[in-house]
């Protein structure tokens, strides 16, 4: 059989307060024409589609919009599970219905336990959960933390293999033991306890959610598909879109998809930037994180940037200011021998251009007195 | 055909601080079997499903169970629309795959114009509308108010009539010339626009939502069913319940539904209320609002009455209290002709047991010219 795997929608995600409606739109139209030129069995979305637990209206407008258009228009079955930025509650209404046309939402973790049979290939749908709900479940106050709580739920999996099919596994957490590469992908882990690989041997693939590139884990049969639109700055460099899944011979093909707007990082001088013969080859509505190589003051740098390059996403500096603090040429050492009331008359006339006045210095002898004494009592 | 009526269960609504929960459950599982044991050809719900727009996951989960009981489980037809009180958007989440088992959920405007096509009958089922919607649907910048916007939509409602069948119009609004009596009905307008009762005089039933007394409306052919639940102290003299709708011949049958916690109002002495043989009477773990008769003070007054009566959802005094401050025999007239400054000392007197300070006078003198000067410039 023949799938489409994507997950982490995020559906009502801005990117440093930009709107991504219209290109989250964008990447879902890609996806659902890919599935149809592949003709694949099945969309899996492994978790995530929404980015909060209480969506907005706009956004529950939209990600119904999509569902609909993919299972009831393009006629589509999906094979989708609740992620951690998921409400399973709120993103189970109406789910009993929706496999009438093979639509699976599986939301609560004893539906794992429940795989939907196809011709040849058994689907176990596992949702993000709590390990609360595996102790719950499997009556065992042991299961402190997720990588504790996959044994039973694997076992428990294993004991429903029917040896005459394939046996995928749909999820979203993080899967420890594997090629993760790149510095982002420990930052989003987000206190999440990572399970091992080894566990997951005895699946012929494993779609995962969670991690938002797709080269967050190379193992042979478990994959994240990655977003299919960038999130963040981090991700810049990350080449986003959905795996094509073959079970029989196992194939796994990754499709790109095109983004609206492009998440770019520029890292030069400002004179650069704002050079035509520069910039007149990027294409200037991308999201831009712009490094400046510069470190003298640029008044209305932003303002000015903007005019070119009007989706900034950020704006700082590779090499910190120029402060115009004459440098003492005194050592860490020197200073922190020096008298504190020097060292504030120094810091007053570097940035005021004046002295302390009488006042100025009475108050500071006081407060300091009081510092030395431990305090206001 | 023969249809349950209710409407406005409100799911998440709190009385008073108290959870309604176990109580909307109790009334949930009348309607259900009230309306498998009348053999109903389907249940109208009304409107305000919810009673707010982003309601918590354990309303959601609530009225997801309900709905799933009575549509999956107990296979009767459900025709609903949305409420005022609901969010027209996250309500229709799943809606186009409802329809697989007869359960109808309008939550827009233009979905009023495609009735549900039943033997005999045609549903027509319009949800709560903002005249905006009015206004874009018909292209009619015109439809300022509601009853405005309710003739074109009624005249394209009947231009869609069927002569060989019924036409029943589901409705969540105000409408106006009807036997409203009670004092609450003026108080639960809230802003919405009345429409004229003879607008809907060519249905054969409107069955309404909005208003939470079932006795809001006596026209021949237009009923509120009212809450099944009394969400307030005014409601406390209502009878709840639901409509059974027979529409060959036409017949209203008033079902009643009894409640798990009543509310329930009490006016007597606090000696009256404390003593056994009068509330022994009671069911006392009622929802009471009480108003004592008494003028004097009562010390502990909330905690002694909750020791007997431990769900009072208020208190207050008939005829006010009794101030300790002696009468002066003075009338008003008499009273306005006093100098403020005198005034002022008598009060201080009768509250502090003594006289203003010179300070105090002083204070007051001048806060007195200020104020005849127009108040601080």
């Amino acid at each position: 059989m023949r799938f489409l795997h994507t997950a982490d929608w995020h559906i009502g995600r801005r990117l440093h307060g930009f709107d991504l409606t219209a290109e989250q739109d964008h990447a879902f139209e890609q996806i659902k024409q890919l599935a149809l030129d592949e003709h694949v069995d099945g969309v899996i979305i492994a978790g995530d589609l929404y980015d909060r637990s209480m969506p907005a209206e706009a956004s529950v407008a939209q990600l119904n919009h999509m569902l609909q258009q993919l299972n009831l228009v393009a006629k589509l079955p999906i094979y989708a599970i609740s992620g951690n930025h998921d409400s399973a509650i709120r993103l189970s209404t109406g789910t009993p219905w929706f496999k009438s046309t093979q639509f699976y939402m599986h939301t609560q973790l004893e539906q794992a336990f429940t795989p939907v049979e196809l011709p040849d290939t058994q689907l176990f749908l596992l949702p993000y959960f709590e390990p609360f709900a595996a102790q719950q479940y499997f009556n065992d106050d042991s299961l402190q933390h997720l990588d504790q709580a996959f044994v039973p739920i694997i076992n428990k999996m294993k004991s429903l293999f029917d040896p005459a099919k394939k046996h995928l596994l749909v999820s979203h957490f993080f899967v420890d033991g594997s090629a993760t590469t790149e510095s982002e992908t420990q930052l989003k882990v987000g206190g999440l306890a990572a399970v091992s690989a080894g566990l997951l041997k005895d699946f012929d693939y494993v779609a995962l959610g969670h991690l938002h590139g797709k080269d967050a884990l190379h193992a042979k049969n478990a994959r994240y598909s990655g977003s299919p639109v960038k999130f963040s700055l981090s991700e810049a460099n990350q080449k986003k879109g959905v795996f094509i899944v073959d079970t029989e011979p196992f194939k796994l093909t990754f499709k790109p998809l095109t983004p609206l707007k492009d998440v770019q990082q520029l890292i030069e001088h400002f004179e650069t930037l704002a050079d035509k013969s520069f910039y007149e080859n990027l294409k200037l509505d991308n999201y831009f994180g712009i490094t400046l190589k510069d470190r003298k003051p640029i008044p209305n740098v932003m303002a000015r940037l903007r005019e070119i390059y009007p989706n900034i996403i950020s704006l700082d500096r590779a090499d910190g200011y120029e402060t115009g603090i004459e440098d003492s040429g005194e050592s860490g050492a020197q200073i922190r021998q020096k008298d504190p009331m020097d060292l504030l008359g120094d810091f007053y006339k570097q940035i005021a251009k004046d002295d302390l006045s009488p006042q100025q210095i009475k108050w500071a002898q006081e407060a300091l007195k009081i510092a030395d004494n431990g305090g206001l009592k």
